[in-house]
């Protein structure tokens, strides 16, 4: 808990709490808030709010919270939408700290709602109150105990705290959580977040140390950088595990229609998780499975796992599951083979996975695991059960739950399958902590979860590189004079100069606006030369042969300016024309592309892939959210395909990476510098031997319209 | 049923039954069997055969299947492997039609084993037995009704019918499944698979009426083509539902040491489950799903799907997946939305998904499902229910149900999220035949399967193409005289000579020995020419400077042939030389690949893609198994990434489509020719503009060693 904010500290732990819109009738709103509230065993002061009752379930009612002797720390209202801001201003002129508005009539239904939110949070800044809602379901908070929800019956108290912007998704899967025995410290429905956010609560959660993870589904996220910087802060304590909705084309309309959120890029969601450690997941129940095993299991201190099964199909299908889930199988040691051939029966396979074939009772088990655990490759482990004329269900799990308690440095999981056969088997392992999935799937997602995470922690923190020899004023003085010409596109000599200012090589280039100075320029430059039309009209130059290569001498330069001139008159006599740029002739090299797209929530989202005419249809790039640090820009390298080409193929040498991180590094800089620059491409780059570095060939920089 | 199988009669539908190994100790194997089969309902004779019984549960018990008076068609066998042959001798001595060999000690426990697995399958074939297993567990046909297995209780009469190369997982799944109340026609554990395998079965549940799906985990196809054949016939008329165990390199290493079976390449597996409309997942929960969606809900007619919920949250994670899934939202028509906004509350979303609100009760649900199932735009239909305070879970499940009724050609599916405040509705809902859901995932996958095999039944039955106008003498004539020298790759002039005679057009080339041959042959050919060193030991020629590119005139030829000669006895001097290819400069085209691997099980697998060096590094590649048909080979070409290309990007005219399909069906046609040839490889295979063709610049053609 974030001591710091009293608003905060009133909605989780509040003295005294006031239900406004109270209610007599069981099955309204306003009935079931205060009965849960006073089920909940709650010890501070409730007083129901309703003009038109004397008291509800036994407590003295009030007609206004002006009424009211004591003093209120938190209100929670539930009447109709057009009196919430009276009822807001009482609470204001009564020095409640927070408020809860459950009411809906806000922003989610338009112009009007939109306005009424508006004036609500007016009134909420005037008296220095915090706001959760409007349109939400409210807040449990287990350890307090709270329950300002509809949740129909307190969830078990527990580690884990779930922050969720659908409030009906959150209570079904509470409802579901806690069929399951899942245990709970709090659950927070963020409805309209027209002032706390996720963000507030995932920063007051992360300094709660009854809070071991915790779980959001957010459709939208507004303030990006300090979403990363929290998230970041958060996630090095504690696991985050997130489900966006709102992902497909399709599905973003319909939050864009749901909740009127400004919905990002998945693209840029994704590298905001990753960046600051969030694991993400694409449906609910892995939400859950993650949260139970990163609350109840240790995280895997190295790569390797043992699959300990009773049969050979369900271990051939887990060990599928592993590759596809980057979950590597540990190799045993020469002594563990020995111990399991030797206390095994002879047909049991001894490899990984281990088959202690279907006759195995528990104690066949506990000398497997025994032996495993102990092996010093081995670092997590899944046990497979599948009920057998001689299995003992409840026996194995109570040696599973033993090896846990023994080995309590080594996460495991255990895949029981088949129905009523091991049920309290399943329930036993789950009572004491073990994650338990009738399927291996499950298992393996989870697994695989665990050791992102555990990846995450090792990582050490980098700061972002910045460099010290990039020259600021004269990307600051090309930008000033294209707004002064009314362009947001740059000139191409003009987006060359901004990365060289930035340390990025790129062909030196000048625009001639005669036969005679083209010539001038490249004597200049030194052949052989490009050159290339200057126009702001024409978008694929090479197509309507505005661009010559390769020119060895002025006779031929001569003719190439004549050449241009006389295309591009013919196919296009209305287009504007700067001049004829005259660059340097760079070597062939391998053509990458570096882009730079500025997402509204996360800012500058850089590109790295494959370039040339291939990006546009092979689609072989990654990205990652500037500031950048070198570790990231070298994980950005790693993980496109063009990596292997990179790497160089068929015993070509490999490319200069080292300057290739460089110049994906400087862009990140540069886009983070300049928030003018609304989007830019480097393509091709082209990326030469170990050594001998790269050279940015086409620059284009586009700025928002300032 | 077949009817002309009497081994496969005697399997399902025996009239009398020998349990030979019956025990009178509960908890063995002998016993679970007979008890199993008495408790099951079974109609026939049923002879325990045990030497030291006099009787076992009530029968009277015979010393050996000779003494039996009566006859015996099936004979189930739970003895000791030792003696199991004697047994088995004595059962066809006896006459009976069908062996299940529950006993294991064979092929399983290596060398040993393997050889009295032989001997039983020689004993079965001498007396015309057919044989189930040996080490497998059993039969259950709930219709005869009979139950030869070890699973706890008779699943329910069902429709689908369960085959498991894996015992273990076959009977876990079985019990998981009756808990969910699934019914089942059939259960097929296959054991070692020595004379009955997976192809017999499918063949014999395709033409038995009772069975709607069939379900199959496999961890090997050791009959490739007849798979494909009785596969390929029975999906016309029932799904196929498959998991193949093993798919992985460690989990195939696993399927190895396992069961001894040859484990094919995934690839292969995946070509021939889709040639053979066969549908394939990755967990064995799907397999039920898929199953029981395919055998009570109706296939869709169209695309299009509407989803249906009480709760924006849900509906956008429903929506994101079926992007994800390849799910289509329908668009509604116009009259359908006007009636969902006359008859809906005002803040309800009338879109797709369509919101009917939180406080939505059954009757609304009504409303938007009457409404929207008849729209001809709608062919299915997702209803998705949160527990909220109005919410009736029941009631709403009965609306879903008479919906399903009323509009009985579109198919219908749930996501009832929560625990026990949905539960009642769920079974209701699943006692019904609507598959209900805890999360939108599984539903969206299974609607998603519903849709790739109502594709597949939409398409018309292609015969592969077959061209005439090929010259298989002359293909046998090079491969004749390859073997001759016994030389397993062709020469280069050799393999392009091999697909021209497929019809291919390849360049001219001819193997020159000397400068002046070199020049004669050039201007035979016509400039521009290439040269290119000949030679088994040389692996990359261009890497040495083996190859010369774009020679114009004799003069250019001769230095170029002086050239390459030099290099090649510098870098590679004890490499056997057969001299210089010639051939005739191709004009540069889009490069694509196309090869063939001959696959152990599922013979030739043709690949098709971007060619060139891009091959190795961006695996842009689609499969399919010859022979091939034109549909086939259009798919493939439009799965790749390079289909973009093709099409023409940036204002290109688009490439020879059709002459690349005929490459594609010929190279095809090939293959299944020719067994002989193990691989081979055009790349690149130079693809031209719209009516201009295709050459195979460089092949490769590897034979088998014969």
């Amino acid at each position: 808990m974030n001591p710091q904010d009293d608003g905060l500290k009133a909605i989780f732990k509040p003295e005294s709490v006031a239900v406004i819109g109270a209610s007599r009738t069981p099955g309204k709103v306003g009935h079931t808030l205060l009965r849960n509230l006073m089920e909940c065993g709650f010890r501070g002061d409730v007083y129901p709010i309703n003009p038109h009752a004397e008291e509800i379930l036994g407590v003295k009612c009030y007609p206004s919270v002006l009424k009211v002797p004591g003093e209120i720390e938190l209100a929670v209202i539930a009447v109709p939408a057009p009196i919430v801001l009276q009822v807001a201003e009482e609470c204001g002129r009564k020095g409640v700290k927070a408020l809860i508005v459950i009411s809906a009539g806000f922003r989610e239904i338009g112009r009007e709602g939109a306005e009424r939110e508006h004036r609500l949070l007016e009134i909420a800044r005037r008296y220095g109150m915090r706001v959760q809602g409007p349109n939400c379901l409210g807040v449990i908070d287990t350890y307090t105990p709270l329950n300002l929800s509809f949740a129909p019956a307190m969830p078990r108290r527990g580690s884990i705290a779930f922050i969720s912007q659908s409030g009906a998704l959150g209570t079904a899967a509470l409802d579901w959580a806690m069929g399951e025995g899942i245990g709970f410290s709090h659950f927070i429905s963020l409805g309209n977040k027209a002032d706390l956010n996720e963000v507030d609560f995932l920063e007051a959660l992360g300094g709660d140390e009854a809070v071991k993870a915790i779980i959001l589904y957010v459709e939208s996220i507004e303030h990006g950088q300090r979403f990363m910087e929290v998230a970041g802060e958060v996630s090095r304590r504690k696991p985050i595990i997130v489900l966006k909705g709102g992902v497909s084309k399709a599905g973003s309309r319909a939050a864009g229609s749901h909740t009127g959120a400004l919905v990002g890029s998945y693209t840029a969601y994704k590298a905001a998780f990753r960046k600051s450690g969030v694991l993400s997941t694409e449906g609910v129940e892995e939400l859950f499975n993650y949260a139970v095993a990163l609350t109840e299991q240790p995280l895997p201190r190295g790569e390797g796992i043992v699959i300990v099964t009773n049969a050979g199909g369900p271990g051939i299908v887990f060990t599928d599951l592993c590759e596809r889930y980057g979950v590597k199988l540990a190799r045993l040691s020469p002594e563990t083979h020995r111990a399991l051939r030797e206390g095994l029966p002879p047909e049991a396979a001894t490899g990984n996975p281990i088959d202690v074939l279907g006759d195995a009772k528990a104690d066949r088990y506990r000398y497997a695991l025994e032996r495993v655990l102990a092996d010093g490759h081995v670092h997590a482990a899944a046990v497979i059960l599948t009920p057998q004329a001689m299995t003992e269900s409840l026996g194995t799990a109570r040696v599973i739950v033993e090896m846990g308690e023994r080995f309590s440095e080594k996460p495991l999981m255990a895949v029981f399958m088949g129905g009523g056969e091991v049920e309290e088997a399943v329930r036993y392992l789950k009572e004491h902590g073990v994650p338990c999935f009738d399927f291996p799937e499950k298992a393996v997602r989870t697994l695989s979860a665990l050791y992102t995470y555990a990846r995450y922690l090792k990582r050490p923190v980098e700061r972002p590189t910045r460099f010290e020899d990039v020259d600021i004023d004269r990307v600051r003085e090309i930008i000033r004079r294209a707004r002064g010409d009314r362009r947001v596109v740059l000139l191409p000599h003009e987006a060359s100069e901004v990365v060289r200012a930035y340390g990025v090589e790129a062909p030196k280039m000048r625009v001639a606006t005669s036969e005679a100075e083209a010539v001038n320029y490249a004597e200049e430059l030194g052949y052989p030369v490009v050159l290339k039309i200057v126009s702001p009209d024409i978008l694929h130059k090479t197509d309507i042969g505005g661009v010559v290569l390769n020119l060895s001498s002025a006779e031929e330069v001569r003719s190439a300016y004549r050449g241009i001139m006389a295309r591009v008159s013919r196919h296009m006599p209305q287009a504007r024309l700067y001049g004829v740029l005259v660059s340097k002739m760079v070597p062939q090299g391998r053509e990458m592309i570096i882009g730079m797209s500025r997402d509204v929530q996360f800012g500058p989202l850089i590109m790295f892939g494959l370039g040339g005419i291939y990006v546009n249809f092979l689609r072989d790039v990654s990205f990652a959210l500037a500031p950048l640090s070198r570790r990231e820009a070298a994980e950005m390298i790693r993980e496109t395909k063009a990596y292997t080409l990179l790497r160089g193929i068929r015993g070509e040498k490999p490319a200069d990476l080292k300057a290739l991180e460089e110049v994906i590094l400087r862009v990140g800089q540069l886009s983070v510098d300049f928030p003018e620059i609304l989007e830019m491409d480097i393509n091709p780059l082209m990326v030469y031997e170990e050594g001998r570095g790269c050279i940015a060939v086409d620059v284009k920089i586009t700025l928002g319209v300032g």
